[in-house]
């Protein structure tokens, strides 16, 4: 049986030309890019031009900027905690939002229990903070605003520009969590205004477990991991050299491709929206209209669980998701859609459907009958669409 | 011309089998451990393995005692700082030595400057730490003690038993850096009596930028990467599962191989310590005669400097290492080596050569012929040898 594989935001592939590089890396057994000898400096050649891959994909004005770290999840930390231990004199308050990834949500929940205080913002319904809100919330012992790019449950973007102009105005840093951004729609860290975006190689079709932070020249912040003096003090441990000449190489081909992945990924996208109310009825879409990631869709189908209709499509071969694969073993329903304004019974109903580059037309349409059918023997057997139908 | 590596402790090449797994793991495309769907479940088994194959290089009664992490620099600072964190209400005391890697030292001197006291106790002549002291400095404040278990500039091994068998009797965690260690000697955490022990992959030929922290069932210590539930909610993030499933190989192939491998470096060490004075006068061995690492020797020549002489060995095509490659960029002398009593002039002197698997004895031949070109050379001109010279 093909697989198809809709849930791209938990796992991308890897892309041939990145595999290349990366086996090419392996078998050349690249010495310490810090060791003394000659034998290193090879290796700390091809870490310089990854840095500048990278730098280059989000704009940044300097590969100095960029830190090699082991993935998104390390970045989020390295910049939140990383900020508030340099600034903790200057104040102890940090603006945050509602919708976060649990990165973001319980770095900041250990920086609570050490004294700091957290505002949490609500979105709207449409699912996007004000900026308004960002400013009003900022006082003298504001260090930082933590605002996410894209969120993973829905794929809406927020407006970080809008936001950047504040923080630069009111003289607070500015970390956006930009994991499911960079690599899916242009980031340009000039544009948007933060001193700190954390991102990652896998949603560019790197590999997992690595990935960087943006840190702007001038920015106050700590390591979180202390010893060596790699990447320019700023995040000691031998480097994951072949994880980061991969990442390099993805970075490139991510820039050289963007614009089309992107007007492929709108074509899924539209196509599945604009059929899906041929197929089902009675759904609630969760991804912001015009604001939102190309590649992401999340819709509530109502009176059914979406953890039985993954299962189901996951029997005909078809991967989606409901909620964030790091959020797996967790049965509550999502923070992230209640906040939305979602009941609990909808936010239970929803699926998370994330396109990759390899995903067709073809595949939008198998997507739709198989949900068609599924859909159809779940409400059959579901109380609550009976109930629903017998008040109609 | 062939270059002869001697410093394996600042990078390892991958074995054979070891890039086969990773270039399969390349190819296989796995999809995230944690996703809901059962394309994940490969990626499932493949972490699983690894883990039960480090477990068992290392004795871990369990395989969920394990966390992966992105290299020894994260898991000491895990080790150090998840344990300050998770027990600074009952003391914040700690004690360490004095001869430790920078990554104990860096991550000790964040905690000083948030309120933690540190006792760093000196080791004698031979470099190694006193038990007793260690039994004499813990106070009812104290919840860790971190020793390292070989020094990586002289690869001098600790009594680490004995101080396993205080710090359980005085119910304090104790934490050991066997990032220098693990793979080349036998290690058993059982048998060592250690709560939390820390080590690399590419230590025993595995790839950089991946390692693990064995944390024993019952250890109160917090993740210092906050996020998602993976590592049985110790360490967050989507894994680095190509470099996870190569250090599970290296650690199958090293609980095979390690006997031989032990065997193989021992009569490299004898050879090039038996024959050294006959190609140079003048020098200290600053590596333990009986505790030591079987792959490591550290000598500080007298009269010349080390950079100098590894400069003129890489021209040989022979790499050597005056100290760590973490602490590359200092000028200042090693603080390893004055801890051992050492003038500052002859740690200058100092050069550590560190075996591999794939050195031989006639390595060695070459390395001491060069060597006694070289010394000779520097010695003609430099002015501390013709004053000795002068005075006898």
């Amino acid at each position: 049986m093909k697989t198809i594989n809709f849930d791209h935001i938990s796992s991308n592939q890897l892309l041939p030309e990145v595999k290349e590089v990366m086996i090419e890396a392996i078998n050349r057994d690249y010495h310490n890019p810090s060791s003394q000898h000659r034998a290193g400096e090879d290796a700390a050649e091809a870490l310089e031009r990854s840095r500048q891959s990278v730098a280059k994909l989000i704009n940044a004005a300097n590969s100095k900027e960029i830190v090699f770290t082991s993935g998104g999840t390390e970045s989020v930390n390295h910049a939140i905690k990383g900020v508030a231990m340099a600034n903790a004199e200057k104040g102890k308050h940090i603006i945050t939002s509602n919708i976060e990834h649990n990165a973001v949500i319980r770095s900041l929940r250990r920086l609570k229990s050490a004294g700091f205080k957290v505002t949490s913002l609500s979105v709207d319904s449409s699912g996007r903070v004000d900026p308004q809100n960002v400013a009003d919330a900022i006082t003298d012992e504001t260090i930082l605003v933590s605002i996410m790019h894209s969120n993973n449950e829905t794929g809406t973007i927020q407006p970080i520009e809008e936001i950047g102009r504040i923080t630069r105005e009111k003289n607070v840093i500015f970390h956006t969590d930009a994991v499911d951004s960079v690599g899916v729609v242009p980031i340009d860290v000039q544009v948007l205004g933060v001193d700190l975006l954390s991102f990652a190689s896998n949603t560019f079709y790197g590999p997992t477990g690595i990935g960087g932070l943006y840190i702007r020249r001038g920015t106050r912040i700590f390591p979180i991991l202390d010893g060596g003096v790699q990447e320019n003090n700023k995040r000691a441990g031998a480097e994951n050299l072949i994880g980061i000449i991969a990442m390099g190489k993805a970075a490139e081909l991510t820039q050289r491709d963007l614009d089309k992945r992107v007007a492929h990924f709108k074509r899924l996208k539209d196509k599945l929206l604009g059929e899906l109310p041929n197929y089902i009825d009675e759904y609630i879409v969760n991804t912001h209209s015009e604001y939102s990631l190309p590649n992401l869709v999340s819709f509530s189908i109502k009176y059914i669980e979406g953890e039985s209709v993954l299962l189901m499509l996951d029997d005909d071969g078809i991967a989606v998701s409901t909620r964030s694969a790091c959020a797996t073993g967790s049965l509550r329903a999502s923070h992230v859609l209640l906040s939305l304004g979602l009941s609990h019974a909808d936010a239970q109903g929803t699926l998370v459907l994330s396109f990759g580059i390899e995903n067709t037309e073809a595949d939008i349409a198998t997507f739709l009958t198989s949900l068609r059918d599924v859909v159809t023997t779940l409400r059959e057997i579901s109380p609550l669409y009976k109930k629903a139908v017998r008040a109609n």
